[in-house]
């Protein structure tokens, strides 16, 4: 274990060591170590970027760095996914303090490679930059492939449509909620929610086939079911529909975690979490009426001409309250 | 002018705001706005990140938001330009401080673009993030396409190539200290110095041209001739052979503000800054022998067999002390 800061050892010495956990890419002509990285391609891209901020999207006592990498190619991969995109190519910016140890950074650099082992096998490292600040800041920025050239966006979804999600709802928020009350017992109890808010498990490989299934539109649920589904709503200038009965599998689930809180005056509930919770990094898609929803999405609703309100639940408005990175 | 702060607007908004200064790309199919932008592409593309930290990469008080969009760009187009890459699009992950007006964002934005506009104008910011931090860390995204497939990497000088460098040497170093001197007659004596420091202005499209004359080798100078040329050599298995002689234009225009400052007790010369100033982000490159020089290149020495030291300077190793950003 090297528990050298990453000042002590200096830029190249601590990349290099932390380059050894990343495999190289099926589509990377040229890796790391050069001005760029040369990925090859014949068809169109996708590409995202995406920041978390020590203490302000995590936090060192509750995430550890491999946690931190996994989340990073997590969330940004979603991203891609819900282009119906295919992974290719990843390089991270990353910020870290002067005492930072080497240790953190390995850590930081395994976490990322099991992620992508789990999520997107083909897809790889191929670059990053390193430098110190006052807090951590992980910024990645996510490619992938578009088999078909075209890629599903949000303001395709058309009235009939199905609505649908694959994926998990309100446990990373149940998750979230359990760190922040601290109970030992109920975190080891409900771990399943915790390790989803540490490390989210998005349906990488259900992107392509939404696209392929035809779905019409598609965005990765980070900021909360409510938020996420108005920003299709919004896009296509629609209305989504959903239907409480049909969200009872995603609210039974975290039913118990939430008796188990309030019962220790943590008022909580899995409604909440399930409708306004954010980072689970599902896949929220539409897909035409008569289509056969492919296997993991689940239908919660339909799509219909646009209301005052750019989403119902059981026919009544539904606040788009979630979350906002910058924002008091 | 806009004098509320980010979190006081919100991400959404400060964002839309800053957007509209962004002009449209010619290889944009999606551009911001959904999860992910796509990008037009049937050939290989180059992709590299690199951040800039409050505090340890720029200070406030010296550069403006359009300063830092500038240089945000400028440095990250030439590693796309190093590898013979023609830029195509870029992404931006920002994290600003929670008392960071919208002004500075919308300064930083027009930085960015006006920078465009004159590098690669066809290159366009496809998309971006942005979070609050303790510190302002700008992460820039950049993508290049290579017209014919293959790049030039640093570890194909041949023994026998000329080496060359397009663009300024030792400016933005001279304009460093200046700044850091902090003596208001001197900065605007050697207004053009400070300027390279804080807006670098490095030859984008000879990188391309560089490619189509043969360039065996190439990358941009950012860490100092000295230390970036070594990069060259350890990876092509070479000695760069630089002449003072063919060198003395950069030194010449440099000497002047070097004796100014020596003179009022800040000791400076001009081949520090020529030999290990870095940020001026020039295009180091080796070509065959019997190649004309692109225009812009200027000839400054040539590869020869590997010897102890990486880079000679008439003969004598050079030392490669140069920048590393997370060292102490």
């Amino acid at each position: 274990m090297e528990s050298r800061t990453i000042s002590e050892l200096g830029e190249i010495k601590s990349l290099a060591i932390a380059l050894k956990h990343f495999k190289p890419g099926a589509r990377v002509l040229v890796g790391s170590g050069d001005d760029a990285a040369v990925i090859a391609s014949s068809k169109n891209y996708v590409v995202t970027t995406d920041s978390m901020v020590e203490d302000h999207d995590f936090k060192n006592n509750w995430s550890t760095g491999f946690d931190l990498g996994w989340k990073a190619i997590a969330t940004n991969l979603a991203d891609v996914a819900a282009m119906g995109a295919v992974p290719t190519a990843v390089v991270v910016a990353l910020v870290v303090r002067r005492d930072t140890q080497v240790f953190w950074l390995e850590d930081f650099a395994k976490g990322m490679q099991a992620a992508l082992d789990v999520f997107a096998p083909d897809c790889a490292v191929v670059g990053g930059d390193l430098a110190t600040g006052d807090q951590i800041v992980i910024s990645v920025t996510a490619h992938g492939e578009l088999l078909d050239q075209q890629a599903v966006l949000r303001s395709g979804a058309k009235t009939g449509d199905q609505v649908a999600v694959a994926g998990t709802l309100g446990k990373a928020a149940c998750g979230l909620t359990l760190l922040d009350f601290s109970d030992r017992s109920l975190i080891e109890s409900y771990e399943e929610f915790v390790e989803i808010q540490l490390r989210p498990k998005p349906p990488i490989d259900l992107g392509p086939v939404a696209l392929s299934a035809g779905a019409t539109s598609m965005l990765d649920v980070s900021d909360g079911l409510a938020k996420d589904a108005g920003r299709i709503a919004l896009a296509s200038n629609k209305t989504l529909s959903l239907e409480l009965k049909l969200l009872q599998g995603y609210l039974a689930i975290l039913e118990q975690a939430a008796q188990s809180l309030t019962s220790r005056d943590m008022p909580a509930n899995e409604r909440d979490w399930v409708l306004f919770g954010g980072e689970d990094h599902s896949l929220l898609a539409t897909f035409p009426a008569g289509v056969t929803l492919p296997k993991g999405f689940k239908l919660i609703g339909h799509v219909i001409e646009r209301t005052q309100a750019g989403v119902l639940l059981d026919g009544q408005p539904l606040s788009e309250k979630g979350w906002d990175s910058v924002s008091d």
